[in-house]
């Protein structure tokens, strides 16, 4: 922000330098967004304007009002087919999880209720299900919950134990006399918190446990457990409602109590593990982290679609604000006859463009996870030489990645929009109010943000010896500087690390300082760099501190920042090179031009935002960092006249946006 | 975040090197903090106790009755004089505006619907009366005022008109035949909008309108029109709500249009101007622009006490979330038996400790503003000399500034500690999403924070000519890039800013590399390079831009980012410089050492936060600036310990925490 100096130099060399400003055709950028589920999306739209009500009663119900209007626009939606694609065709789904990802993500244009009802119950309630239960509970549920008929509950997290699963209190104990479970809940510590449709609509939950049998403990299992029948608290559930929130209003959080609920044994889900008649444990995954983990790492899915969420959140806010700024005119600053368009003034550029230029990096990358989650759950499954499990790894770190990178940069993309609509901003009818409120648990919940960039790195670290594929990939997070992370730096060399970092520059140590600003291997080769340098700072570090004896716990917490620094350096790099990529393959042309412009606004912006670090470790001198300042600048203005076309083209339904009083 | 190697060191060597834990007195701190109107803030602590019901009130009750309750908890808390301290003792006040300030930053600890009720109709609505009418008018309408049986508005800002002020549109034409000002909207545009007390409460709004007498335009002046009578809308007035709003639902802000309504020409608040019975305009001040903001000039206080009410605020959200990270505990850390408390987490630590470091000096730095604003407005008036003048200039600029900063540290305070208590921070019980909700509009209302910079950074080049003591001080908000910034740079050689430059670091250039990080000259020295340094460049761009002929307003388009650093780098500066200033003041102790951890933590955050700007311009090296990343996060441990006694100090009441269910 401090160093625009001298933009009206560049800009004229590149007006001079034969710069020809593209013209950027909307609907055309919108199919291109739109990619491969164009139809879907459409779908969802036309479902979001014909229950266009709902923002409004969002405002004026009661809460109580609110759930059961929500509740009733998630089973009419259901109807249309747009909720249940990720099911199979035989229980009524559309057999796509592609499509799946792609409708809940628009969704997000709209009430953020409603979407999260829906992941509620069709992502986390019915992917539980799908994922973890076998063909009797795809028989007795899918097709209900795919109607929505069957309201139900993902019941994992408690109230004192929210990251860490494996630390769970609840325990399902086995007894083999009657041939149930009996689920209980010891202390309050280990109630069932935060749980959606559990204060109101839910018949049953998906209740993740301690397996106990005869007093040993198999961990942690999910396991089918009735609440309600007809409306009514079944005996030996105890629910509270978590009362008023932030926001998401519409969705009913509640917490659960089980004393001694007793269902039969066949409510375990028992995909990867099993207990038979005769209270012997089972499961063809001998190691029980990696049992745990497999569990898990089934319901990536529902990091993908916050992920996605939050982008398409970010993408309401930008259009309201970007749009406005084209309509209002605040102080007479080129003519003293008529006040200039706030999207005229520098500042302002500089405030939302950079957003805008995000905000496509960031869909390109959701689109590429998304289809990589398609790709591993709709592929052939196990493969012979693991390479299934390597793509597994590999997804679950990346919707890890840009889970976190989605939604912090939505609640960022929503407070400087609101901001920078001023009053107007503040009113409800101008969207933000709901934007804010309703994402800001986005950051928190399916992981919070912190604790999965810590898991991203734990994966990086694995990576660093290729012999730990099939380490606990989650075991970071519950533990993260115990014996994984020992190991790992033990099997990994300082030689090896300082090859690859400067593998990641092509032409040496100089080479950067000569490349143009705008070539894209550049600004590739930086984030590679940063990566690189930061993960084997981690790695030494790590070790370091371990071999000098000192506790791994306070080696990891004084380490802390430099993991999750090194893990969002990762997750950076991959949401540049999603965008370099699909901006090669476009065909020249106007649209091409258009996205190279946003692509070097996006990566020069990365970089300039983190240029402190890249002087510090000599990629960038102070002269080529000032460089870069004014380039952003320059790029701003050259985005200008496209600005509002850029935002059209995210394709929100005009309905979804209402500020008539400010847009008109 | 990047770099916290090594800080194991540091602390190791801090040890060696003889430190010694202090330990902090929370009481005696809380009397540091609460300063001279301890009783005053005392007497709204207990107000607030009292009045505790109305954190719950706000979420269960619909906004037509939570607008109710707002309303008679004001006139209740009215009634113990704390909100009309600032008013004449004549008509029930405390004559005290020291006090006045102290009792509503104070207020910001409770529900904020009430603190901005009490903004609206003593601060606004009275502070205008007070300020820019005259004995018949207090006569008239203070004592109601004060004691809340009069409701009234402020009704400034207009749909198509916010920070412009000068530019609005409504009019107020004076009618000789009958002695009355008419007063018009002509256009939807120039409707009043976001006006409190508007949609429900108000009996009479003080409007700012164009005067116009016999088809010339006298500028903007203050009106008092009455809009309702025994609650029923008076004719020729339309008042319409602004519906829900992202927070604040207990004001009831509205918009109003005025068609012919027709007021007594003794209606004029004329402080600063008035109109005879013949229709002749006539005002003791003669340049209109300067009468304008000498006008404006007296509703600073306005903007110190938005800014004192965003920093505890934030005060409110890190309690909160500081004692949560003292009892949330969160993975098997150090302990294979026990899971880790969230503070002794580097990470933790760092995305708390800098905040309540920052929070310590925005509020020494309030005190000091607000101290100003005392001596200000209780001094003699005016002196010969005209230092009285000055005093009013300096006082408007840094209330802009810190306002600011203030609410900007509140937005983003209240959002990290927010996502450092995961899911329980988006419950309401916890307090966040009232605090989320209600403060997010300060960053835009008493004026938008970047036009609030660029006033400052407009007063700061205008102190560059020593002459333009008497220049208009916001010209620059109407105009930025016209005459005015033009002359200060003409007369402002680049030689007197390097001089300027230089002497803020004692012991030349290469002093700063040697002196300790941790010496308060040293931090302080850095700031006031960068400001200096920050500035200069800005006049020098100008100049050059100007000079080569294009638009003036195209020239700060593209300086705009310049201008806005250079301001908050001299409020950065300015705020340090209390927080070193009173820690300075103090008897060796453990307060003092406690204090001085907090404002090095703030100091060295500060810098680091900017560094790449600092190694661009010469002022860091790479290797010193790392050790001042390493320095911090020492520091982040050396506070762990005091750190709940730290937030406990700021005294806000157990009962406006709520979050039983999270901190007990």
């Amino acid at each position: 922000m401090t160093t625009s100096e001298a933009v009206e130099d560049v800009t004229d060399r590149a007006v001079e330098g034969g710069y020809v400003q593209p013209v950027v055709d909307v609907a055309a950028m919108t199919t291109l967004l739109d990619g491969r589920y164009a139809e879907v999306r459409q779908l969802v739209r036309d479902n979001l304007a014909e229950h266009r009500q709902v923002l409004l009663d969002a405002e004026s119900m009661t809460s109580a009002d609110f759930r059961e209007r929500v509740r009733d626009v998630v089973v009419e939606i259901a109807a249309t087919g747009q909720t249940g694609m990720g099911f199979p065709e035989a229980y009524g789904g559309g057999g796509d999880i592609g499509a799946s990802v792609a409708a809940f993500e628009t969704l997000a244009f709209g009430d953020l209720s409603v979407l999260v009802k829906v992941g509620v119950q069709f992502g986390l309630f019915g992917g539980a299900i799908l994922q973890l239960g076998t063909e009797p509970h795809h028989d007795a549920y899918l097709a209900d919950l795919v109607s929505g008929r069957l309201m139900g509950c993902f019941a994992m997290t408690e109230s004192g134990h929210g990251s860490n699963v494996q630390a769970l209190g609840t325990t399902a104990t086995y007894d083999p006399e009657t041939d149930e479970f009996v689920v209980t809940t010891p202390d309050d510590a280990s109630r069932k918190d935060y749980i959606g449709n559990a204060a109101a609509h839910g018949e049953v939950a998906v209740v993740f446990a301690q397996l106990e049998i005869d007093g040993a403990s198999e961990g942690v299992h999910a396991f089918v457990v009735p609440i309600r029948s007809n409306g009514a608290v079944l005996p030996g559930v105890r629910i509270e409602d978590c009362g008023p929130k932030m926001g998401l209003n519409g969705v009913d959080n509640g917490r659960l109590w089980f004393d001694g609920v007793r269902i039969p044994r066949t409510n375990l889900l028992n995909q990867f593990a099993d207990v038979t008649g005769a209270g012997v444990y089972e499961s063809a995954i001998e190691n029980p982290n990696k049992r745990f983990f497999t569990m898990l790492g089934t319901l990536v899915q529902g990091r993908v679609c916050v992920g996605g969420a939050g982008i398409n959140a970010a993408k309401v806010a930008l259009t309201v604000a970007t749009r406005y700024a084209g309509v209002r005119r605040q102080f007479e600053a080129t003519d003293p006859d008529r006040e200039q368009l706030l999207l005229d003034y520098g500042m302002h550029q500089r405030r939302l463009f950079p957003l805008i230029a995000r905000t496509y990096a960031l869909h390109f990358a959701q689109e590429y996870v998304a289809g990589a989650l398609h790709d591993v759950f709709m592929g052939p499954g196990p493969t012979e030489d693991g390479t299934d499990e390597t793509a597994r790894r590999k997804l679950e770190s990346r919707a890890a990645g840009l889970k976190a990178l989605g939604t912090w940069h939505a609640t960022r993309a929503i407070q400087e929009c609101r901001e920078a609509c001023g009053g107007a901003g503040y009113l409800s009818e101008n969207r933000f109010a709901a934007l804010k409120a309703d994402t800001d648990v986005f950051t928190t919940f399916e992981g919070d943000n912190h604790v999965l960039l810590q898991l991203v790195a734990k994966g990086l670290l694995t990576d660093y010896a290729s012999e730990f594929e099939d380490m606990d990939q989650f075991g970071m997070v519950r533990f993260v500087a115990g014996l994984a992370v020992e190991t790992v730096i033990e099997r990994t060399s300082a030689h090896k690390l300082f090859t690859r970092i400067k593998d990641a520059l092509p032409g040496g140590d100089q080479w950067d300082q000569e490349a143009g600003l705008l070539d894209p291997n550049y600004q590739r080769a930086m984030l590679r760099f940063r990566e690189e340098h930061m993960l084997g700072g981690v790695a030494r570090r790590l070790k370091r501190g371990i071999d000098s004896g000192v506790n791994p716990g306070e080696v990891f917490s004084q380490v802390q920042d430099h993991v999750i620094a090194a893990a969002r350096a990762h997750v950076e790099r991959m949401v540049l090179d999603s965008f370099v990529l699909k901006t090669r393959e476009l065909p020249d042309g106007d649209q091409k031009v258009a996205l190279n412009l946003l692509c070097d606004l996006h990566a020069l912006t990365t970089i300039e935002a983190d240029r402190a670090w890249f002087m510090e470790h000599g990629r960038l001198t102070v002269a080529r960092s000032k460089s870069i300042s004014r380039e952003v600048n320059g790029l701003c203005r050259k985005i200008r006249p496209l600005a509002i076309d850029l935002v059209d083209a995210f394709g929100v339904p005009e309905s979804m946006l209402r500020s008539e009083e400010i847009l008109r």
